[in-house]
């Protein structure tokens, strides 16, 4: 019944991974240590560099300072770059991967032809036409909204600056990376409709990633999903409508700006909200204006995250879909966790299930650390860290303040939590690790998903 | 593989457990409206009496008016006697569902005599037995609790009241029922470190519940324990451990207190505050004092709980167990989840997940919902409403303030939590459902615990 495999490819992708991250914060840390970076060309505290090179190349977006007054064009154009290949990178790492994984567990010649066949990887076998791909559908998307955005920004920035930001907000919405060059994140643009509704689509775009959006795209030739992008696609429809509905209630549909606001703008803006927790983390409200049901509930998306092999992160939708899917089986008795006709694998739900259990304990012990380090101030409470924490592992970018002022200590507990958080826990745990992975044969017609 | 097996017995005894309940609750809340129940004799508003009942038949002690000011000593008696008959019928219940359980898991000959040997269950096939065994133990326990307290209190307060408080208190603390006639709780015995240590007792004692009791009592005649024996043992302990050195970092050592308070003293009231929790609902020092940190530890460990079959509440200690297990196992490459050469069937670590899972949407729901109703005092954040949810789920009692200050609909939440979490997510839907229940069949050597 089992097989040892030794994942060696496994391991030294995980290993790529890791270090080809660790480079980049490096050489970001590098350029952006220049004095050049900056607006005062003052240079910047080390700390505070190198929290910026990895929020960037983690595509966080959490700032200890201000992007669009510390640092200059350069500066700016260094942290979009690192953004772009942080997030174009982890997608490629992610196809490989899981390219990997599949061919190390299909053991028979029919395995692997359904495998591929359900996963539509036949022509992504070398890094080469992966990178082709991703790049690919990457561009589509960010040129796409420069040219929608820039249609707003011209006409209100002028043709210069106008198109730089339409190209940094483009790059930054659809790689979930939530740093801004208009200083307050897209607070100015509350009543801009337009703005937001293609922001929503970038972000939504990036965060459904490119193993999804190849299935629907050759939909109309195979008449048929892949079980992961069927069930990554109802379980984020499904968080975002039920996002939606809380967020109308909580916020009262942001009741408190109707002087100020139209009922239609508010709307964009709550759906607005319902979004950026997965997980691109720009804003249109301040986080500190909404309501405790809201923080709540923005926590528990934040958690959630996007999809795997996207630019979101989080513990991913495919977990939390797969935990709620067995949950349901079992309260119906049954022993099989079934989903559009097939079963998931016992080794698909123990993974889910561990990731989880994982991620809750670095939460958890990040938490109770920063609870000793960091000062809560007055009229805030305990969600002021836990809101940031998950923020930090879900790659958010959204925080209640707490970025700014963290200790050196917050600021590297942070930064661990981001790369966790980015380059998947169990990734890291691979990378560190030599030990050979035991892994069950599948039996038919079970189909695996992506897990973290 | 597979038997389908209808659990008749099972679902009429959650019926019965969940039946019992409502009727203990009526008959309190029928006492406690009579206006010699209360000091003024003015009788108390309709949801505060329903709510108190219900507070103390699941044995949570969270509390809408002061025991000990509000209440005549025929009231207190009431409260009394509901929480000891919640308390003992609780735990009666626990072990004929986990013994009816056994029988109909077992299907074989052998299967039986391994599973009757393993739990030690061979005395304990009809109700009266189990019930003069469970009787004889609290017994032994709360008049053991009472001599002792009355070594300190009869000095203190005189015989008569000494006694009346000794009894009260003695009891209170094993069934881990958290309601005291004291005024404040357990603070004005701050300095009083043989009152603490002799309620850590109590409550260690009742919280440690029936089964595991009567494994370690025949452990001389046997020389084992059962599987749910050490895991259990092995989850408290460990959690205890943590616990207490934890909240020895968090809290300083309570040094703020040490101008008032010996070094032996604030050891002594760290050690009870990490025993609290536990799910006691004692206290020796105001609970919104404690740092941010406390509170985020004491929100976990009153989520986890203690032993089932036992006073307390909570996911309990070999949910939390199992699913460690079988991350590390995970995390170790194995397929099996092993414990002290046992291995956990699927069905427990299935069972687990589902329940934890279960859990967290109870929780988030009614979190959700009392954001919307309940007001959060300045100086507090989300915690003082998801403090209060996670105590009235895990039947804990403590609360950050909130309790007096609920709505209606706040009350009437926190009620439904507290009689879930006391007869249990599985009980409450096997009592709602109807529905046939499929049971593995069990392999050697796998032996099962108690989940939920
Ligand atoms: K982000
Ligand atoms: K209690």
């Amino acid at each position: 019944m089992k097989k040892l495999v030794k994942l060696n490819f496994f391991n030294t992708l995980s290993k790529k991974m890791v270090f080809g991250f660790i480079l980049l914060i490096i050489l970001g840390t590098i350029l952006l240590s220049l004095p050049i970076a900056t607006v005062h060309q003052q240079g910047t505290a080390f700390i505070d560099v190198v929290f910026t090179a990895a929020s960037a190349t983690c595509i966080t977006g959490l700032t200890v300072v201000n992007t669009a007054a510390h640092w200059s064009i350069f500066g700016q154009l260094v942290i979009l770059g690192m953004a772009e290949i942080g997030a174009l990178g982890y997608m490629t790492f992610a196809v490989l991967l899981f390219n990997i994984i599949r061919r190390h567990r299909s053991m028979g010649l029919s395995t692997q032809l359904l495998v591929k066949e359900s996963l539509n990887l036949e022509n992504l076998s070398d890094t080469k036409s992966v990178m082709k791909y991703v790049i690919g559908l990457s561009a589509f998307f960010q040129i796409g909204g420069v040219f929608l955005l820039a249609w707003d920004f011209v006409p209100r920035f002028g043709w210069k600056r106008g198109l730089y930001v339409s190209v940094y907000h483009s790059v930054m919405s659809f790689c979930n990376a939530g740093f801004d060059v208009f200083g307050n994140s897209l607070m100015a643009f509350q009543n801009d409709s337009y703005v937001l509704i293609v922001t929503i689509i970038l972000i939504v775009g990036g965060g459904l990633g490119f193993l999804v959006w190849r299935d629907l795209l050759l939909y109309h030739e195979r008449k048929r999903l892949s079980l992961n992008s069927k069930l990554t696609l109802t379980t984020t429809g499904t968080l975002f409508v039920l996002g939606f509905v809380i967020l109308l209630v909580t916020e009262g549909n942001l009741s408190s700006l109707a002087g100020k606001m139209s009922w239609v703008n508010r709307t964009v803006n709550t759906l607005f909200l319902s979004v950026t927790p997965r997980t691109a983390g720009i804003i249109t409200l301040p986080t500190d204006s909404l309501h405790s049901g809201s923080v709540f509930l923005i926590m528990i998306l934040m958690f959630v995250g996007g999809t795997p092999g996207s630019t979101a992160g989080g513990i991913k939708t495919t977990t939390f879909g797969v935990l709620m899917l067995q949950s349901i089986a079992q309260l119906r008795g049954r022993e099989d966790v079934e989903f559009s006709k097939r079963r998931f694998s016992q080794a698909n739900i123990s993974r889910a299930l561990l990731l989880v259990f994982l991620a809750s304990i670095v939460i958890t012990l990040a938490t109770l650390v920063l609870t000793q380090t960091e000062k809560i101030p007055q009229g805030y409470g305990l969600e002021y860290i836990v809101f940031e924490v998950l923020s930090a592992f879900g790659t958010v970018g959204l925080s209640l303040g707490l970025t700014p002022h963290l200790t050196v200590i917050g600021k590297v507990i942070i930064m661990i939590l981001m790369f966790v958080g980015r380059v998947g826990i169990f990734t890291s745990l691979y990378a560190l690790s030599k030990r050979q992975t035991r892994v069950s044969r599948l039996r038919y017609p079970e189909e695996n998903i992506l897990i973290g």
